[in-house]
């Protein structure tokens, strides 16, 4: 048992709030235990300048932290101006993940811009930014379906994210919170499609290290958090399930 | 009578959800009809350098944007890497204004960082976070006092702001949203105290000229609206009102 | 009476020296008691990219002083590698205010580049800015007509601007110096045109607030100020005056 | 059998070549095929404000690619006047996998800042980085050691990394060139420790996804490539070995 | 005889007015032609880190053009948020020369701050800043010693500087226009001390080159331009003459 | 006799090392002493926004240190996040004197991009650079003409640079390795063509000054040098001699 009571294999409370806010084309809060995340994704009716002509779309997310989202304040990073190693490497990890259960061929030479803001962090905000923010781009290509402007929504798969570790006791927990997360000695982020296969797997040892069997460990209980995860998107996504072009 | 159906002197309706997000010592979320801000104050255990030694405290605010708070995407501050002039202005104005109410010989020698993030936008934001910053930085302060670090809740008076402005037909409104606002000939910001001092009077003609005459009439509604505020802002801090100090 | 020995309602001595560098289209130094600035007026034959194709020009200011201009020595903002906020902030006022009096439509698709540079600040160099500002680009405008690229001066009013504040003692004085700008409880700076309407109106309490009866007497001697400030600025134009198209 | 000639399992020609510039602690370059790293650890006798008066010290690193390293010229990163992304992500995980196998307690006060200069590059610059940087701290910590400020070499087992992958035909390869890199549908860099436990597993679908035999296969590829991996590096330093602190 | 109607070794009209302004420790407004320069040294009561505890001081120069002081407007390095490669070397240049004439063990732990700011240019704006900042800085340690801080000028020896070049037609020429400069062959900037040693000789060919010969007469031209220029600065600094250290 | 056993008038041993790797058009290591260079020429079908339709070529140069290059370690430049001063000043120099032997109106609408990457340095670094990138440019071209798109080499002459200097002895040196350039009173950069003309010539008195003949002196010493270097350039790219345009 943890800290927290939860059992090793138990995730926290999870939560899609979908039409968060009013201007985007597709808005979800996303709630994973006491951390919250704004994904927002918005349709951009251009690509970046290397695409244009391909008659191929685009995806691009950028992920951010309110100043104190987290215990402490963080300075913000306009006030710096630049964007950190960490953000940079979480915002290219969203990206990337999305890109690649979305069909950018069926959706024409727009781009897609996915906004993943953390107003309260509570660890795990990069797997919950990926776990919301496909729910928001379901309902951003959703609302360009309703205007007429593709027929069906081109994603070929759910997507989700979620952590598993490796405590200082030595065992393997599910959904690491934030006390957990800062003491680990292994943390790794699972991105999976509906059908179990892997997107990214991104392990770390802190000062650490850990064995073959370790990872085996850790994997299944992704594997098993997944589940309940991709039952929760697609109750938040019903209305557009049938729509979506799942093979 | 406005498109809205509102009157000329009427407000939006006005919410003020205290305790929002769970880390900072203050944290508001204000709603204006469809503009919402999230307003967190942080208290920090020191001064600016050029103040250290000086026993007193500072206050300093800052303002964004979520970058889809707008009918279109902005694009982020950090990654175009600098803080546009809007910003600057906006976050002085806060910063300026906070510290016309706030007693900063008697806060020790503490910053209290104000936060406020746009997370819906329709007119009025700098006024919106005005007066949610007012609410969250009593939080703050009653926080420091409930852990017996400050006596009282130095703060002198309760603090407001309110657009008013012209529109093109000539007529004189109260807390213009975002249609009225894009098209206003005369746009005003007014923060006021409860005694009804001006802390702030900020009047721009948009490729137009306003008389004193207009300025007057402005001036009638903002005053009026500011009676309605106060009230709202009461009643979410009644539990502090008495311990602040005001004469 | 004031420490400097003038009047309450009493201008320092302005004068105005046109063509002050031989390059721009319009170049005037601006002496206000012993802030100098040096404004330069210079006309581009293009407009940003989100105006062209629109038949109109484009104003734009920018605002510096030397690192000199002032008691202590100031950091370039070259070499912090950026603007800041007051800098800024200024800028933005000067370019708003200027489009307020140039019909913008009657200039084709040109932009007037207005850079106001303070080589010795003593206060109130943001207002010495404007009013120095307009007569450059009356000057920029009469070359553009000597040269017949347009047919008259499309400024459809003359334009000026002026501080006002309230110092400690309570008195309200017209044309802050910087020895009492730096301990006035109020300051306000007033944008107007010829004909006696508001183009800005900034009011700020320093940490302090003022009444509604503060604010009058401070509008009045404003408006007692600009009086004079217009008739040196059309002595110093009386060459152009009838080709302006003020109604 | 792949394009190169290799087999699935087979590595390219690794060269170490120590002490390559004068001036570092430690200097390395490390060619793998054509990918050629400059590998330089350099001590500083102090570390990070943060970690002051610890008594520990601190391993960072830092990774750059020559304009003229690939097959086409890239901007210079000083010239851009910002990181890229990917280079951050590198970075951070060259200095955290070597911080697995370093004992921060045994330096003292010290920062060893590892530099990964790319001056030839053909597919796994990080991997190589990761390889050649180990070394290059053994011989500048051996470097401490014969300067007597250090007793033993405090690192507790070899470090190395190699990238894995699936090609478009379906078929697991280890150590892929940038032919081979920029084709593949999966790519996977692994590192790993003398032991055979893992410190960083990354493994990203590039539009595309993996199964867990997929995984599994890979992993043993690496696996295998490691050995050889481990004893080109014993050999290169095979005079600080008993002085390594391995258990 | 030069387009200007000047012999090839004849100076333009050099004025130089002390005090120009009022607020640094020296202030000289250098009039070379149509080129002018505000050269203003100012005294810093401490030195930057590296050299604090050493008893010696420092001098630096900064120096920018006005944005219209030239024929067509340039963009203000401030906007783009960096200093051009050009800017740097001129102030570097400025800096250094003035360096070899201050006896810097002299002035205590006291940067000098020399600020050139050209608000008109016509050709040689490096040279005339050089020679006016000598004088501001001759000034400028004036005031302090009229202060009493410290007991003589601390100024080994006069300093100034000249262009000379080769001209298309051959013709080698002293101090050069704009007009000149911009079609010149070769330009060389010289800086020499009033004995007639070299402190700096920069000679360029711009798409060409010069012998050893043309070198010659272009130094010769320098040198009899300097004592013309030395004559002008002793008459300005005329009451600080007896007080520097010139040996 | 100097410390290091040479003779006033002797170089350090001079290595070219041609095609050190092998993706750019011309790539050359040079080594003088312990001073080493990756000098390489990338050729790029186009050219800046300002020359294009010109159908002029242009060559730029950049030039970089490794972080540990030296012989304590400098932060990169790209972490600054801007290039210093001293590294502009460097690749104009670079760019400006190959510009003077390349016939720019030969190459077509192409950029040569020069990056000089200093990896060992012990002195002279910005001659070495310029030695070595001149047989950078040289093989690019070759490599243009080999690949049939110009018919011959459009290089007008050789082109080398070499340093010298005046010890605190007195005693003029030819080519300073770092420990004379750092205590050196007069530190001259010169480049000379293999005719015999200067391109550049740039002598600094640092916190002194040099007579004529000291300067006399100086440039036969870089003259004798000069031509052992020519001979050494002639034998590195001696299959490409005959195609060069010497006249």
């Amino acid at each position: 048992m943890r800290e927290s009571g939860r059992e090793v294999n138990q995730l926290r409370p999870i939560h899609l709030e979908t039409n968060f806010t009013k201007h985007p084309e597709g808005s979800v809060l996303i709630t994973v235990g006491d951390t919250k995340v704004i994904c927002n994704a918005s349709i951009e009716d251009r690509v970046p300048p290397f695409m244009r002509g391909s008659g191929k779309g685009w995806i691009t997310a950028e992920y951010a932290m309110l100043p104190r989202a987290t215990e402490s304040r963080n300075i913000r990073e306009s006030s710096k101006g630049k964007v950190s190693g960490r953000t940079m490497e979480i915002q290219r990890l969203i990206g990337r993940s999305l890109r690649a259960v979305v069909d950018l061929n069926q959706i024409g030479e727009r781009t897609i811009w996915v906004d993943c803001d953390v107003i309260q962090a509570d660890g795990g905000t990069r797997t919950a930014s990926i776990t919301g923010a496909f729910v928001a781009v379901v309902l951003a290509l959703g609302t360009l379906m309703d205007h007429k402007k593709i027929k069906s929504i081109p994603i070929t798969d759910y997507l989700a994210a979620i952590s598993v570790g490796v405590l200082p006791d030595g065992s393997e927990v599910l959904d690491l919170e934030y006390q957990e997360d800062s003491i680990a000695h292994v943390d790794m982020n699972v991105v999976m499609t509906g059908k179990g296969e892997f997107v990214e797997l991104q392990g770390t040892g802190e000062e650490a290290t850990f064995s073959n069997q370790q990872l085996r460990h850790m994997l299944d209980l992704a594997e098993g958090g997944m589940k309940e995860i991709f039952d929760i998107q697609k109750e938040a996504i019903q209305s557009y399930h049938d729509q979506m072009n799942i093979s």
